[in-house]
This record gives structure tokens, C-alpha cells and sequence, in this order.
């Protein structure tokens, strides 16, 4: 088992690819620690942490909620917490943005791990510090960067997942082949079946791959004022979408990155049967490759887009597949693209 | 007017004593910025920074929560406010670390800036990092740590205040000399008069002086690991005097700095002499040294600390006039102490 390093101003993240829940015990202590998780997550797993004190909130991104994080807040202070106290969010990526959130509030700062259970959170959530929650209906408008001391992803609990939550953590790896490494969109293109049946040593390769293409990243720019953007790529468009359609994140970003790319296709930056390449992967994973609905709804979530900054917006363009540059592109131009983009369904 | 800088994990922040309120449009855009302040700020000198977009909450510590910290979301939601957008709190402690908890939450954090207009926010609260609210009545339970850019300290300011709210400034700034600068303390002794009525030379040294010690400590340890937990000094039993009692917090940490200097001389590390000389001091800056109360709801108070790790408390104690050291301290022997202090009222 690899380990995967990321040192961030607010601390350093130990990433363990392929690690199991059960070794939780190695890095905090029962009497310190307090364990986070959703019902659904307690249901499956709940067993392999039963000796931790925990708190079970409902699953769902509409618990996702300064509400959710003030009963946490409660509990914390009902069970007389202190600074020496440890925080771990066991669920997906709901469970660990809350986690991170409390911990980073309470106290000024209790120490936290992960063990995220979903693919999505295993390659995004989990790791790269950001957390935070929704907020009238924002997705993580409030929220810190700081990240956790551990993240552990047991590949064992991704064969609990339906098959649509599969291929909505798969959007995300490919995104971070698609912005960083290309021989890593070539596997995941070669070996999709076996990715999907969730195979150990495949699944083991693809993942460790797609974190280091984040934690690189984030490692240079964890503040997000430059570098970092690339990770948006997908998202610009994306989470207007899964803001305005209500569909899984994934799914989003699924539609968003063919959005962009057609957008570097446009710019000369990428080739045709590149975009059409990408549509191919994107489809043999379960995942959209197209959306309708009303595009007047989709411009207006893009300007509470939190990477807008005045009348721009940072936008993830690919300059072939395996590398990202960061565009600045006109609110208008957006909105024509988006008007373009929406037929009404 | 000499700056002092203080480098912290978070960022830079440029502290300028002796700096003017209408010099704030030198660090932030009237496009870019919104002020926080409270109503009696407002009323006093609203009309300096008029040209700033400008959100007024309510004055004093009850409203030190996270409903006031989640209108100003509404409010930066509402004004579309985005990443590169500035937040400036002008007032007292309560605004300052309200206005550094909002940015630092919101969109993962805005850049902010302070114009503390109390002594005590010059000295303490808007200086160092430190952020929070209050929380089911214990101080400060919800917080970031996360330095301000820039803090502009106008004595003009301090000429409004009551009197009672200026000896409170003082007891930090005693605190600050007793724990770090033994000179301070004599220049403090010396010049009550000058000081109290604010005589400008006499004002700017001070607080030049008393920033130094702070900055000095919290440049060492900025997430209160050791060396920052000697500001502290008087707060162990300060903040539960506060919290019971409800008076206001220099008159709370004076009380607690007698406590913790007659500690101190029971652990044979200062003289009886010189705890009658902080008595004294305190005094005359209108600052009270005894305390008549239940001590239950105290000891209660301080099982709460945040300062809590385990069964023991971090109380620092003097090793004479100037010099601070931490000791780690059983709860058991605090709640003697506590119930020795406090004598039924």
C-alpha cells in the first residue's frame, strides 16, 4: 500500500489508498475520538466502528447544513470536548465536508481524519482540505480549507455503492485524467469493466493515479488562486446544473466537462474525436453526455458561482487530454454558451 | 508611525498603530469592501467610512452568535459578494471577531481587515488571528484562527469611549506587560494619568509596546500549542468570572490575575510584594481585584474551558513582574482555589 503525502499551510494529510476501516484504531484512540457518520453509512458499516463514541446524521446533501453542524456543535459540548479531542467523518462526501467543517470551527481547530466510503469522496471530498456546507441553497458557500491529518479509502466499502454512485465517483477520476494524466485516461479507457466490478488491483492503480493528480495540485495552490482552478474543470457548468437539474454531482460534472471541452474544441485547444473520445469514456461509465432544460435558471446559478470574480469567470479549458489551463472568460460569453447549450426538455 | 507585522500560517497581517479610520480607502476599495459595525459605531463615526457599503448589527456581547454571523452571509449572498470581494469590521471585539469569522468562512474565506475602535479590541481581540462567537452561552466555543491583513488602531477613537470600557483595555494591557515586559509595567505604573486620559505619546507607546509582547508570542505559536497559552494569563479564571458573574471581561481578567498572581506566590514564584504592586496598579485604573460569588457555577464554568485538556487546566503564573511560565495544573487543585476565592456574596 502506497501512502500519498500532501503538505498544506493548515497541516499535512496522510492519503492511504487501500487501507481498511478496521485499522482506524492505529491513528486515534476510542476515549479522544468521536466519530461522524450518516445513518446509512452506520447501517453498513456502523459494526467495524461500534467501540467510537458516534453522532449519526441522516444522509442526504439536504443535510448538508450549518443546521447538521450546530447539533454536532451540541454534541461536542455535551460530551465535554477539548483541543485534545479527534473528529473522523466515516460516509461519503457529505459526512466528510461536515466533519471537516465542525472540526475546523470548534474550539478554534480540533484535529480530524477521513475514512470516506464512496469513490466520489475517496478522489474529492475527502482529500485537498476544502469542507463546508450549502447554504440558501449554494453548494459549500460557507465553509474553511484545512486539512484532515488521515484519509483512509477502504476499497471494500465501494462494493456497497449502487451503480449510479459508482459512475458519479468515476466522473471524477476521469476529470483528473483528463486535467492531468493522460496514461491514466488511457487505462481507465482500456479497463472499464474492471474498473467497474471494482477489481483490487485496478480500482487500487486508478485511484492512487487520480489522487496524485489532485494532491499535486493542491500541494502547489491549496488556497485556491490559481493552480487549484484546474480541478474545476466540469464544474463551471456543472454544478449550475446540479444546482438547477437536481441531478447527482457527477452527472454535473459529466455534462459540464463536455460542455468545456466543446469550449477548448472552440478555442483550437483540443481536437474533434478528442471530445468525441471523452464522450465515449464518459457514456461507457453510466455517466451524461448531454442535458435539457431551461437555460435561463443555468446562467443565473453561474453567477453565484463562487470562482467568478467581477464580470469573469475561471474557467477550466483542456489543452489536449492529460493537461488543464485556466481561461478567464467573460460572464457573456458564458451565458451565450449556456443559452446555446440549454434546449428547453 | 511605527507598523508592526505579524506572520502567521493564515497570512501576513501589517498592525499600524497611531493610523487614522479615514485612512482605510489606502487598503481597501469603496467597490470591493464591506464594513461591519455595530449601531453605537455607526452613530459615532458611520459617517467616516460612509462611502463603503456598510452592514450595522446590533452592540454587545449577546449578539456575539451564529444567527448575527449568518445574516452577514445572507447580506454577502445578497450583494453578490464574491472571492475577491474585502470585509472590514470597525468597532469593539464583538465586531472584529464576528467580521474575522464571517470572512473566514465565507467562500472559504475573503481577505479582511480590522479598524478596532476599543482599546481592548486594539490590544487583543483584533490582533492575533483569533476569531469565533459565542455559543450556548460558552465564549468563543465556535471559531477560525486567521490573521487580518491589515489592523489600523485610531486613538482618535478611543476618546469616546466610557470609561469603564477603557480601564477594561488597560486590563489587557497590564496583562500583556506583567507576562512579557517588565519595563511596560513600570511605564505603566508610572503614567496612569497620561494614560488614562490618552495623552498621545504616552497612548502610542503603550500600545506599541503591549502589540509587541503579543505579536512576539503569537509569531512563536499562532495555533496556542505552548508559548501563545501565556496570554492567557489571568483568562483560566477570568472567562469563568465573566461567564457567572456577567461583568465585563478586563474586570473578570483582573480579578483572575490576582488569583493567578497569589497562585503564583503560593508556588514561591512571585513575591507578595509584587502581587500587592499588580493589586495596586489595577486599582488605579479603576480595575477590581476581589470577587464576592458562588463559586460552584465558576468551578462549573471552568470545567468548560477551552484551555481544558483532560483533567487539567494550562494556567500560566508569574515568575515575577515581566515573565510568564505555563503549568499544567489538576482540575482538582483549580476547584479548591475556586472554592477558596469565591466567598458567598
Amino acid at each position: 500500500m502506497k501512502k500519498i503525502m500532501l503538505t498544506g499551510n493548515t497541516g499535512k494529510s496522510t492519503i492511504m489508498p487501500g487501507m481498511s476501516l478496521k485499522d482506524l484504531i492505529d491513528f486515534c484512540s476510542i476515549e479522544k475520538t468521536i466519530v461522524i457518520t450518516d445513518n446509512n453509512v452506520h447501517r453498513l458499516y456502523g459494526e467495524q466502528f461500534s467501540r467510537y463514541r458516534t453522532v449519526v446524521i441522516e444522509s442526504g446533501e439536504q443535510y448538508k447544513t450549518l443546521d447538521t453542524v450546530h447539533n454536532i456543535y451540541e454534541k461536542l459540548l455535551e460530551l465535554e470536548f477539548d483541543r485534545s479531542s479527534y473528529l473522523v467523518g466515516i460516509g461519503g462526501g457529505v459526512v466528510c465536508d461536515i466533519t471537516g467543517f465542525a472540526a475546523s470551527t470548534y474550539l478554534r481547530g480540533l484535529s480530524f481524519g477521513f475514512v470516506p466510503t464512496t469513490l466520489l469522496a475517496q478522489v474529492d471530498a475527502g482529500v485537498g482540505g476544502k469542507n463546508g456546507v450549502n447554504f440558501k441553497g449554494y453548494k459549500n458557500l460557507i465553509g474553511t480549507i484545512n486539512q484532515p491529518e488521515f484519509v483512509i479509502c477502504d476499497f471494500e466499502t465501494l462494493k456497497t455503492l449502487p451503480k449510479a454512485e459508482l459512475s458519479n465517483g468515476f466522473a471524477e477520476v476521469i476529470k483528473q485524467a483528463l486535467i492531468g494524466n493522460k496514461a491514466l485516461f488511457s487505462r481507465i479507457e482500456r479497463n472499464r469493466e474492471a474498473a467497474l466490478s471494482l477489481d483490487k488491483d485496478t480500482i487500487n492503480r486508478i485511484v492512487y493515479d487520480s489522487l496524485k493528480v489532485k494532491t499535486n495540485i493542491v500541494s502547489q495552490d491549496e488556497t485556491e488562486k490559481g493552480e487549484r482552478r484546474k480541478l474545476n474543470f466540469g464544474h463551471t457548468f456543472g454544478h449550475a446544473f446540479e444546482k438547477t437539474a437536481r441531478i447527482r454531482h457527477g452527472e454535473a460534472v459529466s455534462i459540464g466537462m463536455i460542455i468545456e471541452a466543446r469550449l477548448s474544441e472552440i478555442k483550437g485547444m483540443l481536437k474533434k474525436k478528442d471530445v468525441d473520445r471523452i464522450k465515449r469514456v464518459l457514456t461507457a461509465f453510466g455517466l451524461p453526455v448531454s442535458f435539457q432544460g431551461n437555460a435561463e435558471t443555468i446562467v443565473e446559478a453561474i453567477m453565484k458561482d463562487k470562482k467568478r470574480e467581477d464580470d469573469y469567470i475561471h474557467t477550466v479549458l483542456l489543452d489536449g487530454i492529460g493537461k488543464a489551463g485556466i481561461e478567464k472568460i467573460k460572464i457573456n460569453v458564458i451565458k451565450e454558451i449556456a443559452y446555446d447549450m440549454c434546449q428547453p426538455g
